[in-house]
């Protein structure tokens, strides 16, 4: 860090400073096969930060359509941004044309590599597909949520959105603090090069969110190769953690009752109940025993009438017995069930 | 920092770290008085991300005033985010309730304890008097910027208008920014009861944007004292600049043309200069220079004919020499002039 101490005290542009995303362009080049010119990277404290700022670039009268099920989080904030929020449904491919088109928005904010809770990675035909509806009507955009692609552990990288893009649609999106911790507030964009210039002309007197001594830390973090081992690292735990659930499920008289959705994430996978008792029931059930675990339908956001009983199992910072306990207390209530009938 | 591994890995809560809010909470009691409960303070990355939460907390409807002549940039923030400006005219005792009357806007945004650029302080009367038109109608409020006011030399601090209001009308508002330097962003405000209730229940799901390793760094900062160590040596440099500008004025053959605004401010004051050129004729002949001095006329937000021609000399960053040649430069153009009447 020689001579890196006035930099530390003047003032950075308000896409960041420039090392840093000299360094995520390298990073993405490397890890997603994107080029992307860093002068095209906009750094912000955290995605939700960088939502308000797109919501500001492309204007308040858009209407936002994102994927049920989905990310709830995300109607709260574009909605306590004033932003109207339509829903599309998902089939096994991701988020489909017809519910886009459906929705009637502008701009759809979708997670095409690792879709959240579905796990669904979006095949390139269906991209393509996605990217027409983008190109079919002026003043459409597609923000690529790609918050996770790091921990990706099975089959090979799509290539991304943004990669596949020619007609500057896609806006991508990525965050520290998920690969690193929630706590590091730092995320980043990656804008076309007709919005960038939009961005600058519009903000230029905006100050950057993020602080200098922060933004130049993880510049070396990155360029010394130690956020590459991080992931790799993380990859690592999570798949052998992975294992260990699957073998426990394996080991269950669970299995005449479950079925395992795989999905290439490495934090959670789906875990289809073969039962009658309805979604909410199973999830108190499991409350009274200190066991909090969503099923899919929570996070319908279009309120379809659901006919599978997906549960999600996040088991990126669960402990092994805490899970066996989990799937010991679904088998007696699947049990109880069948004594019943 | 033993034991605080943990808590650098645990989301802080949306307004802040606890440790953080505690000791800035001890820090305003002691420098400026204030009894505040870290339970009222929000922390963010800059004030222009406060000020965009501010404007969804009390509502994208409400029209601003700020002080004219005032910061610009304000105006832009605002306008950026759909807001209507509106400005209110100051006099010697900072900015007038018949301004904020007539602007017919809900909330003003003013430094009364060191206004930019004039410097003024505003005395105790006006301070009541202000508040008097804040509790004349519903949903007025004042934001209270006191950006630089650990810089203050001379006199001694009066109470801020937080302190001294009972009405829950005053948000309080500051920053690190200025304090310790621009490219570390962190700042806060202080928020009255009812609104830091508002705030939870509009922006619960929203993530503090600044990382904890900063905040936990910076409390402990506090704490331990280099906060205060750090802004009574700043002080003493400014003061001591100061001393060092003055001199050079009354060295320099410019006093008959030149009159001194004193204030408190510690980074700069007004130079009046006894002349009939247009302000703008002698900014642009300084530039020739290579000197970039701005006149009060350049903050004037509601273009109002300006008689007297007041510049302001910010010496915070500017060595000795430069500031010997740029009151040269000044002499000649305003010595050129009597030559040619």
């Amino acid at each position: 860090m020689a001579g890196k101490k006035e930099e530390l005290m003047r003032t950075a542009p308000v896409c960041g400073v420039w090392e840093l995303r000299e360094a995520i362009a390298e990073h993405l080049k490397s890890f997603r096969g994107m080029i992307v010119d860093p002068n095209q990277i906009v750094m912000g404290a955290g995605t939700e930060y960088l939502y308000g700022l797109l919501t500001e670039l492309l204007g308040n009268d858009k209407e936002y359509v994102i994927e049920s099920p989905g990310y709830k989080k995300l109607v709260q904030i574009y909605r306590q941004r004033g932003i109207e929020c339509r829903f599309a449904s998902l089939d096994m491919e991701g988020v489909t044309v017809n519910g886009l088109e459906q929705s009637g928005a502008d701009v759809a904010h979708i997670c095409p590599n690792h879709h959240f809770p579905t796990g669904i990675t979006m095949p390139a035909s269906r991209r393509y597909e996605v990217l027409a509806w983008a190109n079919e009507k002026d003043g459409r955009y597609i923000i690529e949520d790609d918050y996770d692609s790091e921990f990706r552990t099975e089959g090979k990288p799509i290539p991304t959105l943004f990669s596949i893009d020619a007609c500057e649609k896609v806006i991508y999106m990525n965050t520290f603090s998920k690969s690193l911790s929630p706590t590091i507030r730092i995320s980043y964009m990656v804008l076309p090069v007709h919005l960038i210039n939009l961005f600058f002309h519009k903000f230029h007197f905006y100050s950057c969110t993020i602080s200098n001594f922060e933004q130049y830390t993880l510049a070396e973090f990155i360029r010394q190769g130690y956020f590459e081992k991080h992931i790799n690292r993380m990859r690592l735990y999570y798949m052998r953690k992975r294992r260990q659930v699957m073998e426990i499920i394996q080991r269950s008289s669970l299995v005449p009752y479950c079925e395992i959705r795989e999905n290439d994430s490495g934090l959670h996978f789906l875990l289809k109940l073969k039962t009658l008792i309805p979604d909410h029931t199973i999830e108190e059930k499991l409350l009274e025993h200190g066991i909090r675990i969503l099923a899919l339908s929570d996070y319908d956001l279009l309120y379809e009438e659901n006919k599978a009983h997906y549960f999600i199992i996040n088991y990126s910072n669960l402990n092994v017995e805490k899970i066996e306990h989990a799937f010991g207390v679904i088998e007696t209530i699947l049990k109880k069930e069948t004594v019943k009938q």
